[in-house]
């Protein structure tokens, strides 16, 4: 199951007739008008066993990570969080396991800033957590507002989040520090709320970085009907991600391209920041392509093919 | 586990500092104030052998219900339905099952009015569908409102869901026509909202039948810490309620008081109303009582005690 042609298919029959909805299905948040402001609608689950292993995060962990996974969706369209709504299904065995999981949700509220307003509890053999998360913005940013001349940029280093999960599934006895540091990349990831105003200000488009930088790459290529170049040598290479790399014999690279759930955030602007880092440039045309050594490779979902 | 003393023992701790939220956990909806409007936010789901059986329900009438029940909130807090977000869990056999449910979805947007903006997928063993509403009132009623001397009305005659979950789990291989109504009544609710305008501009507290009238008229109880009197002669009985009573040999006050899911709405009023059903009425003190042959009988939530 492709979850995106699957979500197009379902949805692309609800047409959607108040005008008070700027924007719909298809980007990280929905946009409703209320009044003069713009509310951005998301939601995010994480799923026993699909999403997690109980045995693999701490219950406070996974509390900061479902809030943050949904933060980060606000923060890419240019908001901050606001009001929360969560479902919470479980057996009875796991009450006390919530109570460690809602201790995370509350350091990410008091970190975030943002309210939990409401909530629903159901019985359910595996934990199910979802959120319902509306933030705020005067100017939402898309998937579709990319430029020709734009350059593109990343808010930080990729492919830590999918180191640390592999060595979370390692399952070894011991793990060194630095591979401790990788790991909790993964179980508590941070939503880059302290760049809001960055994105809000500078962006044509923006998206995070959840299921791998080509991949999302890819929506915002689509999205906005254009070519999207990375420079190889400009891809930064975490410290932690290089140490990683050389003890297991693996490519940063493919980590950097399409490691997913770092929550980063990778968007456009015609704008020179300091704050972020340059790794490619907006052209005319379509799909994701790196340059390296001269050649251009077009990237797709998870693999290389030739221009 | 009880839901509600569950949700209570783990949002207490979680104060919510924004002054933009009018009400936050404990109600059918929380109240979010945004500009001059305010927004009524809830959210409910179902869950594959917890909420419903696969071959107990068509894919149409889940879609349905799922909306169904959601709007049956903002509708209790005196407001229209206006924008939802969805979480839908499932395994790849079920893909086909959920164009299904798409589809009595979207007759359920038509019917209600509103727009499904946003949604998120996510691989499951069991089908999970969470919706999230937000609605839109001038006044929103909550449970905390009932005033000595108001009356107590009903939208409609209560058990019937009740009686059709039965009839459904009896696995008969045929069904008499009411029986097949009744059923009717249990997998495809209809939430009020015919009702939201006298709700609103009469209602002094309500909420939705879901868990049965006498435990949720406990809720209005307590939350406005009055004691409502029921009066038995005045509780309708549906003329099919009677009919599956009679052929199984039930009493029908057990499904009128204690069936759930019936998703009319229970509220209080200083006013007569025509359009509801005089049940009862409010006076000083504390929990809800049935007024029969002029003796007074406490109800709890699922069986009688002397006052």
């Amino acid at each position: 199951m492709n979850e995106f042609e699957f979500i197009d298919n379902l949805t692309n029959f609800l047409d959607i007739k108040d005008k008070n909805v700027l924007v719909g299905f298809g980007d990280d948040c929905a946009v409703i008008k209320c009044g003069n402001k713009n509310l951005l609608f998301t939601n995010d689950c994480l799923i026993e066993d699909v999403h997690f292993i109980k045995s693999k995060i701490s219950p406070e962990d996974l509390g900061w990570k479902l809030v943050s996974v949904n933060v980060s969706d606000i923060v890419s369209s240019g908001g901050y969080p606001r009001w929360a709504n969560i479902t919470v299904a479980l057996s009875n065995k796991d009450i006390d396991y919530l109570k460690y999981v809602y201790k995370g949700i509350r350091k990410a509220l008091d970190f975030y800033k943002f309210s939990l307003v409401g909530g629903n509890t159901s019985k359910s053999d595996r934990i199910f957590l979802d959120m319902f998360l509306v933030g705020e913005t005067d100017r939402y940013i898309l998937r579709t507002g990319a430029k020709t001349g734009d350059f593109v940029y990343i808010s930080g280093e990729l492919g830590l989040s999918r180191a640390g999960l592999e060595l979370l599934l390692m399952d070894k006895k011991s793990y060194e520090d630095f591979e401790l540091e990788l790991i909790k990349y993964h179980t508590k990831p941070l939503a880059r709320i302290d760049l809001v105003e960055i994105i809000r200000d500078n962006a044509s488009s923006c998206i995070d970085v959840s299921d791998g930088l080509v991949g999302d790459l890819n929506h915002i290529s689509q999205k906005s009907k254009k070519m999207i170049i990375l420079e190889e040598e400009e891809l930064p290479i975490h410290k932690l991600l290089k140490l990683y790399c050389e003890k297991y014999n693996k490519n940063p690279l493919d980590y950097i391209l399409y490691g997913g759930e770092d929550y980063q955030l990778a968007f456009t602007s015609k704008n020179n920041l300091k704050d972020c880092i340059k790794i490619g440039y907006v052209k005319e045309g379509e799909g994701v392509y790196l340059k390296s050594n001269g050649e251009f490779k077009r990237l797709k979902g998870c693999g290389f093919s030739h221009l």
